[in-house]
């Protein structure tokens, strides 16, 4: 190719991966550091668009919900617990302040339920409503679920229900797991854990790469909401996805998980019922090819 | 007034005065949290705005230089060290690869000359060029310089020339005063300090309403560029403001640093050269008057 590719031709995985590539990325939820003798420190950032990640339809309780939804989904991949926020709001000037002033309202009953604080951030002019999260907390020292931990043998679990998130509306009003994922990681039991925003399969291929093993699916337990096609390569879920050995016992969840597959041996590979399943992942900035 | 107000109407400070009405928001550059028995967490975030920030003639050294600058010069009005930055970039579809690959590029080269890692962040599609810098880092326990230290007849001071910093293109290549804020904390006698984005009279008017003090101006020491009014009041120069008691010393600084007004007790009074001061500031969304 002569000319510079776009992020339209290229799509948003590979563009990332240029992006990142000379990084220590830690390619999981939110990244883990050194904080104290106790604990690691957990951060994540992510963005809300409008007309990418929300409509005009959307309510300010929605907005603030996916908008921080999505940061504390990060926290509960890791079994991680959120303590701080920023908030930068981008507004075109014609913006209703009292549309914002809604969202921060909800935004702030959202924190007050998951104990976390908004401590800064910054309002700025653009050409669309944009909220960017980010999130700072902390988990006990070395005890964070990362996508790298997968087994062959293990059991593949999710939390909830999949599949059309988006008709429902579920993409806008899910629930982040938090409690889930702090007593999935207490339990000392699971291998590797990531929430699903992009599909069942667009995102367990990422464990599988972070794990160097396969899966075989079954999808006979799992409850699927529509097309089984969006469970898997579409999403915004937000549940869960972990795997953990035969015969874990989740301590405190009193609630069992429905198994969907196993993790195999052979690195990268991943079917569904017999059927090998090829990467169809919904990309942002791609044309989508039907 | 009966229709809901528009930012456009309010204007961006009284805008997140609203929005942050019922929040501990702290009002300084950056938030300071409890991290353990040694050191304060201190966190920060800046969006850059292409036509808002920067144009489409800043190159992608500068465009990087002032996303990562800005967060770094807030780190720098507190004497904080910053350790880890997450960047969401917001970007079009049409957006070449190239430039995002350079940006990310010279955001490295200056990560790694401030002993900064880039740790995460996200890429999202929006209608244009954005990026949301996120940075962590720590002080020493309880040393954070604040807004709010300064005294009756302490003596007022900055880094360095202010005014034209448009003209110059100062805003797009300025240097974040990160070992000089860091020195002026470790001096012990640094009373308020913050950076100056907004102009110097706009930012100290901050200082005053913090520290619940006034301040008389006299600019005949300062290196001034261009009109004095943009040195005021418009802004971006980025450089450090702050106060000491008459007789401080600078340790390790060699510097001498231009004395520009003294403290006073006539709470939020702001005279330059015995002329009182009216507030007149650059604000986004408002539309300037003349």
């Amino acid at each position: 190719m002569n000319s510079p590719e776009t992020l339209e031709e290229i799509g948003e995985h590979a563009a990332i991966a240029a992006l990142t590539a000379n990084l220590n990325a830690v390619g999981d939820d939110c990244a883990v550091l050194p904080l104290s003798q106790t604990h690691d420190l957990v951060l994540t950032s992510d963005p809300l668009i409008q007309n990418i990640h929300f409509t005009h339809e959307a309510t300010p309780q929605q907005i603030a919900n996916k908008a921080a939804g999505r940061v504390f989904s990060d926290f509960a991949a890791m079994g991680a617990e959120p303590q701080y926020l920023l908030i930068n709001i981008v507004a075109p000037p014609e913006q209703k302040l009292q549309t914002l002033e809604k969202i921060y309202a909800e935004l702030s009953i959202l924190c007050k339920k998951h104990k976390v604080e908004i401590v800064g951030g910054d309002l700025a002019q653009g050409p669309t409503l944009e909220l960017h999260v980010f999130g700072t907390g902390r988990v006990e020292k070395g005890t964070a679920i990362l996508r790298s931990g997968a087994n062959p043998g293990d059991l593949i679990y999710v939390t909830g229900p999949l599949g059309g998130a988006q008709k429902t509306g579920k993409h806008l009003t899910f629930e982040p797991r938090l409690e889930w994922g702090n007593a999935l990681r207490e339990s000392g039991t699971v291998t590797s854990m990531m929430d699903i925003s992009d599909g069942l399969a667009t995102d367990l291929r990422h464990i599988l790469k972070a794990s160097n093993v396969g899966a075989e699916l079954d999808l006979k337990k799992l409850s699927l909401i529509g097309d089984p096609k969006e469970a898997l390569f579409d999403g915004e879920d937000f549940e869960l996805l972990f795997t953990a050995p035969p015969g874990a016992v989740f301590q405190d969840l009193k609630k069992n998980f429905p198994i969907i597959g196993k993790v195999t041996a052979n690195s990268l590979e991943l079917s569904l019922e017999g059927t090998s399943l090829e990467g169809n992942a919904f990309e942002h900035f791609k044309s989508q090819k039907t």
